[in-house]
Parts: C-alpha cells; structure tokens; sequence
C-alpha cells in the first residue's frame, strides 16, 4: 500500500512499485499490465496519479500503450556505446539482437548543396542514395538515407549490400575500410512517412544522427538516420 | 524558378531555394519568412509542396512556426562537442552565447531506488535536489534535476550555487573537482509542466540526458536533464 503521509509524492511511490514489479519480472517484457481503473483500485489513488506514475514510466520507456489494447512493459532499450567507430549491424549483434535491414531503394542523384556540404564533392555531383530500414529482432528501429559518391562506388549494387552490407561491400568490392566517423545527434518529431515504417505514431520522439564515415582520409558515406526514441539510447563516458 | 522536369522532387528545389536565402543572410535570423501562399505565387508551387518544403527546414531546425504569427528563421542551433569532460556553461560561453541558470528548488529527500542506484547508496539515503533552468542569451534551453548525495556536500547553498555554479561550489567548499561523467542520451517528448518552462510547445521533441559525475572515484551528481531538440545538437568523432 502506498502512504499518503510519506514524504514522497504518491505518483512517484506508485511508480517505484510498478518499476519493481517490472525489474523482479513479476511483469515481464510485452505483458499487459492492470488497467488504470485497476491500479487505483489496488493502490487506493485516484487515476490522476496513476497516470501520472505511467506517463512517467511510458516517457523512460519502461511502459507502452497499444490504442484501444493497454499497456503493456516494453522489452530494455538497446543502448548504443559511443566510444569508437561502429556499425549498426555489429553493435546490435553484441547485445544479443538478430541485426537485419531491408533495403528500400538504391537510385543514382545529383547530389544537392547539404550532401555535397558533408561529402566534400561538388554539387550536381553523382551519389547513390540508399535507403534502409535497420531491424533487431525483425522489429524496426531506423530508417536510414546514405549518400554515397558515385566516383567512390561506381557500380554499387543492391544485391551486393544485401549480401554483405554496405561497409562490408565498400571493403570486398573497392578496398575501403570504413574506420572513422563524425556523428551529430539531435531529437525531432518523426514524421508521418518515417512513422509508417518505423511502426509508431506519427510525432512520436525520435533521434535524427547524422553522420559523415572516412576510410582513412577518404569521405565514402553521409547517413542520415531517423532513430526510435522509445528503442535506443546513447551513451558515452567523458573524461 | 522551379524545373518540374528536373530529377530533384520540386518540393525539394524549394526547400534548397529557402535555404540558400537563409545561408546568405537573405533571410535573416529570427526574421519572418514569406506566408505559404506568397511561396506557392512566387514559385508556382502547390500548397502541398511549400508545406512539405518547410516542414523538412522545420525539422531540420532552420525554421519555427508561432501559431497564428507565421513561419521564422532560427538562430543555429547549440552544438556540443562529446570528446571530454564539459559544463554547460563552459561550453555555452565557448559558443558565443552568455549562459545563465534559473535556480528553482534546492530541497533534501530520500533517494528513491533509481537514484540511489546512479549515486551507489542506500535506498532511503539522504539526497539534494536541485532543480534549475538553462538559459543561452536568456533563452531557456534545458531544465535540469541534479542529485547530490548530502554526505558528499553537506550545507549545500542555493546561494552558493547562484553565485559560482554547482561544480565551482563543489571544488570551493567541498575540494571536490568533476572531472568526469557518463552520460546517455535519449529522445522523449517534451511534457506539458517542463514545456511551459522551455517555452516550447507540449510533446515537442526533447532530448533527455542522464549523467553521473565523478571527481575522481567519487560519485558526486547524478543529473537528468530534459533539453530543447530545436535548439541543441551533439557532435562526437568516432575512431
């Protein structure tokens, strides 16, 4: 039972208890959890602050709500390391994620001032533009743009970076090493278009990364990524 | 004026049109932009593709709406480079911007369990917490929730903290120098009480930043701070 008298406030003693039930597994990953109704009745609040305590948990990514179905504890967030260079596929891999991507296009454009800004190449200048969905576990978790100099991978071909990856292709088929990148990150809305692929709701929070790879001096990607917010977490330690 | 048989969608040659009157300072900083209906004269564009145009730049962080005002330039956003240890107002005052901080509570409570799992007590142990407003140029950019361990800062001083911020009144009163941090990065949707002090708009899209900071092996603060996705980006170099 909660304590009204107690210092803490009632919303956050109700969400400590859910955490709990949630952390000891008594409420495993994808079960429903009771109704709102439910949890004043158990808990003897008033639905103010049950909402209150799972908006809270929703918002840490603790909890998540299917219209119209309830609320239901969501599986940990993947937590992405920022320490050294990385790929999408090996990261989810070593946290014991399934890594996929589908590939959704593979076109030839003229590149315009922003990509040819972050490639250093001329603008007008010929880039693939490689559009995937990356996935862990077949659940999707971004959507990725990468623009890639004509002049760098002349021939790229789709297949090819279905087989082996687009970094793995840079280095079978045209000796690069992707070994080096710059990363910026900030959060936006997603999109309704985005939204559809990645399964949430239109707005939903998400991290746009964008990044510029290197092999050795060379500038071989610009990435645009539409992240889930509610599926991954960065993390760095700074010294 | 637009090509509509040229290969870049034409929403897209608006959009680099916008933007090239932006960069030359055209368009300046905080200056209202043409009204949608004078871009569709102007270019012979429909509503649709001026809507599309702007909203990418609205994202993008070049533009920002004010219900019933129109459609603005923004100032560039803050970008903070990950590669070492930084305050904030360090790292505001590096960027040509005057950083401030609102102090709006300095109380003691007992670390809930989250908490105390960040600073490594006891559940129920002694904790400030201090809640304070960002400000770059007046402009707020973050609100921040700092927990203090009271054994590590005993008598800690709001007034103390207005004066020579929380880490200047660690290493002044406390010898305690923050000379290190983990941090994680996440994206969430900005709540209705923390927009009304970011003065952005309920569900914008936020970043939320969890840091435990250490002075030397001493765990001295572990902070959750919600900031502005519109206005803040982070930047790191991967190797």
């Amino acid at each position: 039972m909660l304590n009204e008298n107690a210092p803490m406030a009632l919303y956050h003693q109700l969400r400590e208890v859910v955490l709990s039930k949630i952390e000891s597994n008594e409420w495993p990953v994808n079960s429903q959890i009771p109704t709102e109704r439910e949890l004043c009745e158990a808990f003897g609040v008033s639905r103010i602050t049950v909402r209150k305590a799972l908006s809270e948990l929703e918002r840490e990514g603790y909890l998540y709500r299917k219209q119209g179905r309830g609320t239901f504890v969501t599986s940990p967030k993947i937590e992405q390391r920022l320490s050294r260079f990385y790929s999408f596929s090996e990261e989810i891999r070593k946290m014991g994620y399934t890594p996929s991507s589908k590939i959704l296009d593979l076109t030839t454009m003229k590149a315009d001032k922003k990509i040819a800004a972050h490639l250093q190449i001329e603008i007008g200048a010929e880039v693939y533009n490689l559009e995937r969905i990356r996935l862990a576990n077949e659940e999707p978790f971004a959507i990725e743009n990468s623009f890639i100099p004509y002049a760098v991978c002349p021939g790229l071909s789709a297949e090819e970076i279905a087989s082996n990856g687009l970094y793995g292709t840079m280095k079978l088929n045209y000796g690069l090493t992707a070994n080096q990148a710059v990363e910026t990150f900030e959060a936006v809305s997603i999109r309704a278009d985005e939204a559809v692929h990645l399964t949430v709701a239109e707005n939903a929070p998400g991290l746009l990364l964008e990044r510029v790879t290197y092999s050795n001096l060379i500038i071989v990607e610009y990435c645009r990524s539409i992240i889930r917010g509610d599926r991954y977490k960065y993390r760095i330690v700074l010294k």
